[in-house]
């Protein structure tokens, strides 16, 4: 099986400039795991036109599945919409669909559908609507570009959304064995643990103090068996450095 | 004066996987802004030779300044040395220098100088060393590009050290009109302010509940003068609304 590619595009000054932490990247990132789904890149750019077209355009041509947050609210600001559109020579209408969502948002809530919250059913032609069921005002599937919110609640309605409709992987597994060694003691056998399973991906992470070391894989014997060797290694280390 | 233009090159599988959130970027970006260098694109990329080259080379031609977090421990998926050296055509060899530190370090501790720290003083040929006041094991700078750790009370340190040494634009002031309104009432009066104000650059941002108005820009006068009339949009628009 094809293991599915993906890439995350976010568009948005606050995170560039320090301002907001960004909390889209981690949840999407689990989710695409879960579904045997690569995440390839992230790509994190301005609110400015050039940027984005060149973005989304590099990655949508580089991976199988783009995911984009940010940037398609009511306000200037907000300029993702356009720039899809252009990025992928469609004109951009008002969807009528998205018109009628918004309008029934509006009057049930008794604030008025004016301009603003026009432009967030502006939507590249041909583009599918992603149903955001907190808002209203819809994210869109163009190429393979899904286009979602900046806000993590909506954006995580969005994802749900569209998350049975993605390509399916096999399920990367991921376990961890903890433990207080250096990475500096352990380096050379950790090594030759990943050489003897070629079929897992294993990782070192510090945190000061501790270490955890991480085998991920998609067959589940092949992981416990990197595993295993890992915790034993932990296990002699333990008793000859401590 | 021209505004210097930077990127951060996230490296590591661990970011992607989901498993670790992302602590660096708005430490950087933070930084940065203060500095007035314009942060303009991130990218995180998995711990793979290719990849990583990619996009260095990219980011090293397009921006003034380049910071890479993550890959210069002791371990198996540590690649970021070689990459960054095979990225600029340069050999990989010991720096006598951190060889030294490390020697110095470990002989402190009691830990032997094992062939995976040993690896920790190799360093692309030409490169200047980054002090790391936490662990010994320096980042190094390779034409426009700040290697440094992925651990963030390392990677903090050696961002300190180098920071003496960055180029300084005029630092963008920012500041925050926080309201209740929503959005898409306001959208069309903060596009006119917008528009009566291009030298500053207004950000919305909403959190639900709440909305957070940014105005920043480099002339605290200009800053001034937008925020005040956000300010004054932002009452009458609460009185006619509420």
């Amino acid at each position: 099986m094809k293991t599915p590619t993906a890439a995350i595009l976010v568009i948005g000054n606050e995170i560039l400039s320090g301002r907001t932490q960004d909390a889209n990247i981690a949840f999407i990132a689990t989710r695409l795991a879960a579904r045997g789904i690569k995440l390839c890149e992230v790509r994190i750019v301005r609110d400015e036109e050039e940027a984005i077209i060149a973005a989304v355009k590099a990655l949508s041509l580089t991976y199988d599945c783009i995911f984009s947050t940010g940037g398609i609210g009511p306000t200037h600001d907000d300029i993702t919409a356009e720039c899809m559109a252009k990025a992928f020579d469609a004109a951009i209408e008002m969807s009528e669909s998205a018109r009628k969502t918004l309008a029934d948002y509006c009057a049930a809530r008794n604030v008025p559908l004016n301009e603003g919250r026009l432009r967030m059913a502006r939507v590249p032609k041909g583009a599918v609507l992603i149903a955001n069921e907190v808002s209203a005002a819809p994210g869109f599937k163009i190429a393979n570009v899904y286009v979602m919110a900046g806000v993590p609640k909506i954006m995580q309605a969005m994802f749900l959304a569209i998350e049975d409709g993605l390509p399916q992987g096999q399920p990367v597994l991921s376990v961890t064995v903890s433990c207080s060694l250096r990475e500096g003691d352990i380096a050379d056998a950790l090594e030759k643990i990943q050489n003897r399973h070629p079929e897992t991906e294993i990782g070192s992470y510090p945190h000061m103090p501790g270490l955890s070391l991480v085998v991920r894989g998609v067959n589940a014997e092949k992981v416990e068996a990197a595993r295993a060797e890992i915790e034993a290694m932990v296990k002699k280390y333990g008793q000859n450095h401590n």
